[in-house]
């Protein structure tokens, strides 16, 4: 299912098969929530914007429109009409950071929907049938994602705790992967790593994890309230501890500079909501730094976002259009600036890939790291 | 500059060349006030739609981004990326119905900004300024649309001011098309008929604006406030009286009944916002009749939004998808609705231009024109 094609010091180069295709890492999965991006992307704007894997949210298709409504659709694939790979989530990250009134249990979480306050409950079992429902290619293990700094203890039993919730994933995706009924036989489960900023519980958990011989393992619990230093550390510690022939996907990170100095320590899979959520509030990527379009001086400015850019948004509007776009509401703002920005980062992924294919990595890493995510 | 290819009865099929190109009429001009179509929908996205020719809010501009700064970028057609026919509206309409404290003079109406309250004074020379600035092939004249009903005297006075106002705007388009940095020189007038819902009062507005030989000629202040019988008989009083060789335009109209009505009465032009209004809350035009995807019926609906459609949306997209994407408040939503309905209109238009090519027109209108106003 993965294979290493080339290493440069610790990045890897590698390629990547799931039932609905191969994807070439590393890789940034583009998040489309609810089965669509924000800012009006469909999932043919994803193809001609160079998106290889799209993420979409478990909590959020199960609160709207339902999984058994995406599941008696065909699946998520068919209902947003995107035939490559697809990610889901376990659900687990909303639980915790959107829900209200929860509470953590052996057997899972209780927690009042966002939407309407309805009451639910969801464990391992339950966010496996979730994403076995949805029908993606891969199923996130249902996990705690413990805020950053959280008591030691706490963390060391919450880990403890999400290593038998893996057990019990692994076994009933197992089950529904047998049903003959079941939208996606193939379906794959990957284990996340927790520990918090504990360097013995982030290795320990690790190796508990590791053991389950997964397709894939997954950093969760970093970019949530730590700092940037102490995540590049927690990679430093952890990485050489997960399977060396299985990709290894760094959640919900991060700007232009955390993912070369992620791919750089050995993360394959990436994902963040910062391109969108940053073209919605007018900062776009660029190979020059992030541009702030709120600002007057582009007012007259005749320029594509990004001179170097070879976009659909770059090669047919100017910055001053897109500005004024934005500042009157018009939602045609909106959706020129996230796929400008999902170009970039698709982009970005694609010159990492080259640059280790050539070994130039290193290079690449040394002139644009610190560049990227200046701001201009 | 306008060109009846071909009649049946009153109803005409005619060809429009104007500086950005020639529009095939009758024709459905596709409304983006801020230089942008609501939705998400852009101006590579129009073309795909069929739009021959896009209508453009010259209050709207004016107030923002401002039409100094639309001329700096080189004029509408660049600054939106639309190469295509621009029609502008004169300001008039938005002056009297959006903003507050106006006062009516001779010499023009001074109003109160509906973005920052700024004072802002336009009569018809600012009015032909503005669109200048903006660049549009064709300029509307500066006019008071009355609501209906509106006392006789008032409506009486207020036409012959209108009348007057028209000399003047002729007056300043043709200085302004005169110099040598103007955007368009070849930029034309339409003049607007009013008369409210008066016979003699249209008649004789009619006979009166027609004297000044415009290439081009609309019927303002209908659809704002009387029964949909009153406007087919102002349309048929009136029309007789509009020159036979200039196109008719039909300011704000309507329903695809409307549409056929006024077609069948001798109108060449339309605009609307109904079909993006109408998307944006899940109201969708069909062969079949308006489609309320709100309804819970939808929910699992995999068909597309009309079977007999071959828009790029109804290719790729279900009712329950796109019912689910209005119901969670992800923008994908209102873009797929909006491109739907502008691709219905403009389709509704190339149907219509055939058979009044094969001389097949009232058997389109006795076929269709109650049928596609029913709500399904």
């Amino acid at each position: 299912m993965f294979k290493v094609l080339r290493t440069e010091g610790n990045a890897r180069r590698g390629e990547f098969t799931c039932a609905h295709g191969t994807v070439q890492t590393p890789v940034f999965q583009n998040v489309g929530t609810q089965g669509a991006i924000k800012g009006a992307v469909s999932a043919q704007d994803l193809k001609e914007l160079g998106c290889q894997i799209e993420l979409s949210n478990t909590y959020h298709l199960h609160v709207r429109p339902g999984d058994q409504i995406v599941r008696a659709m065909g699946g998520l694939h068919k209902f947003m009409n995107w035939d490559g790979p697809i990610l889901t989530d376990s659900g687990g990250f909303q639980v915790f950071s959107l829900s209200s009134l929860r509470r953590i249990k052996e057997e899972g979480v209780y927690f009042s929907s966002h939407v309407d306050g309805r009451k639910i409950f969801m464990g391992p079992e339950e966010s496996m049938q979730i994403q076995s429902n949805l029908g993606s290619d891969i199923a996130m293990a249902f996990d705690e994602c413990c805020e950053n700094p959280s008591p030691y203890e706490y963390v060391k039993k919450s880990c403890e705790r999400t290593t038998r919730w893996l057990y019990r994933c692994k076994k009933e995706l197992d089950r529904l992967n047998s049903l003959p009924t079941t939208v996606n036989p193939q379906q794959m489960l990957f284990g996340i790593n927790q520990g918090g900023t504990y360097d013995d519980l982030r290795i320990q958990h690790m190796k508990d994890i590791a053991q389950l011989d997964l397709p894939g393992y997954a950093i969760g619990g970093l970019a949530v309230g730590e700092s940037t230093e102490t995540m590049y550390h927690i990679l430093d510690v952890v990485l050489p501890h997960a399977p060396q022939d299985k990709p290894r996907y760094l959640m919900g990170v991060g700007t232009p500079s955390n993912i070369i100095e992620a791919v750089w320590r050995g993360v394959d899979f990436f994902d963040c909501v910062m391109p969108t959520r940053n073209a919605r509030h007018g900062h776009l990527f660029t190979w020059d730094g992030i541009r702030n379009l709120n600002n007057a001086k582009y007012q007259l400015d005749e320029n594509p976002i990004d001179e170097r850019c070879s976009c659909p948004v770059c090669r047919n509007y100017s910055r001053a259009y897109i500005r004024h776009l934005l500042k009157s509401g018009e939602m045609l703002g909106q959706r020129l600036a996230v796929m400008h920005n999902l170009w970039f980062y698709n982009n970005l992924m694609t010159q990492i890939r080259k640059t280790l294919d050539d070994g130039d990595f290193a290079a690449f890493r040394a002139q644009w790291s610190d560049r990227l995510s200046r701001r201009i």
